[in-house]
């Protein structure tokens, strides 16, 4: 279930006891503001989930820094440092901000670590609910599971029988909509909304098929083991691996034997 | 902040205790199926929500019948019962099915209570995050809150400045596309899913506007009392409350100042 690639190397275990404590770091800031008078007095203002972001991204490099001070960081908010280092931390501590301003608790805390440009490590926190996802390289993804699910990706081989799963249908530049609306018109069915939430989701067994675009790194170096270690795959439009270098445009399936076929309908 | 009409008759405070025991009843029987094995083996196919639904409608409907024999019943599974009481309970045990079969904890089970045809009671219940709001004509909407929130619709006067919330672009008939996407066009912000979740969260002052259609009397019925116990307004597309006649479009405004812009917005 899990590719070749991803067996090559151990992850050292103190990488996720570190992920664990900045998703614990990171939560403790995010935690009070969700659904906060400050929040509801904010009337969709960016600017308190702002503070709340740069304050948590800051506690986790602390945290990081201290503990890896060879290893780079790369965060949404305060750009990288170090970032040719052989390990890089990439962060995002609050994946789905729209989510988060509306009071929808699918919003997430995203944790990834790149070894040489491969993401090794991942985790997705969601610090209302307490749902905690942690992939490793080579390892079964783990899941804390408050509200319930397994995390393990179920068969899925046909996209004609795919519950796919999308944030919104505004996330796509000119050039991406006719491959989307292909995938979309084979597709099962369509269900909106989710940011990292859908990848998690899609993980536990529960979501067959993810397509995005305009994807940063620290939006999808995260799920990768996560998606990765339930079983499924996640690679670019063209259904190559995700790297640094790569355009945006990200596709997570559930079956691996149903990515020839999605590449095929994005390709046109 | 609550209408006048809203005011004229006190509910019976049995009313709210037996919607209670009916969402306990129906949370006992949903919960188990949520994120479970079965529900991932299924692969989206609707039967064993199906099963769930009907069989949490019946647990309600003996507790309902049980408490008020002289109380009409009319739910989505089974249809009406003495449908001309003068007192009708309309319910929907799995509110957003879409939700619950991707593992969304977004779905709701909607129990509302129509004297003589008007909404005098709503209640929304979460049954995984614990969440429950509670609507009684004349009275301030209640909100068990895990997760956090004050059940307080915010100020916001102008469509412009507004979070509006839909389902799913996909739930408008051709006629209905071009009004919701001038309100569309005009609101500040949009997010997609949420059902009846949505209109809980517009209740916590964190959505200002909510615009669907196709919607029947047990997606509706619940989320009156809800709303408007926030200080909200719940009406048809023209802006006059929603009958048991109604054309199934629902407008729903955080703050009654913005309802005639909306209106205005969606009949062109």
């Amino acid at each position: 279930m899990v590719p070749e690639a991803r067996r090559v190397k151990r992850i050292d275990p103190i990488f996720a006891a570190a992920a664990e404590a900045a998703a614990e770091a990171a939560g403790a800031i995010i935690r009070p503001l969700f659904r906060s008078q400050l929040l509801v007095d904010s009337k969709g203002d960016a600017s308190p989930v702002t503070e709340a972001d740069r304050q948590a991204e800051l506690a986790m490099r602390a945290l990081l820094r201290a503990r890896f001070p060879g290893h780079g960081i790369w965060g949404e908010e305060f750009g990288p440092e170090q970032a040719d280092a052989e390990y890089l931390w990439v962060l995002d501590p609050i994946d789905g901000t729209r989510a988060f301003v509306t009071g929808r608790p699918l919003f997430g805390t995203l944790i990834g670590l790149l070894h040489r440009g491969r993401p090794v490590l991942g985790m997705i926190d969601q610090p209302v609910t307490g749902e905690r996802w942690l992939g490793v390289a080579g390892e079964p993804t783990r899941f804390r599971a408050p509200l319930g699910g397994t995390p393990r990706c179920r068969p899925c081989p046909a996209v004609g029988n795919a519950e796919l799963s999308c944030t919104s249908p505004d996330m796509f530049d000119p050039a991406d909509r006719p491959g989307f609306k292909r995938l979309r018109g084979a597709a099962r069915r369509v269900t909106w909304g989710g940011d990292c939430y859908a990848y998690g989701l899609l993980a536990l067994g529960l979501v067959d098929l993810v397509c995005e675009a305009t994807m940063k790194p620290w939006d999808w170096a995260a799920i990768v083991p996560v998606v990765e270690g339930a079983g499924g795959r996640v690679t670019g439009w063209d259904g190559r691996p995700l790297t640094l270098g790569s355009d945006g445009r990200v596709l997570a399936v559930g079956d691996p034997a149903m990515l020839a076929e999605a590449v095929g309908l994005l390709g046109g």
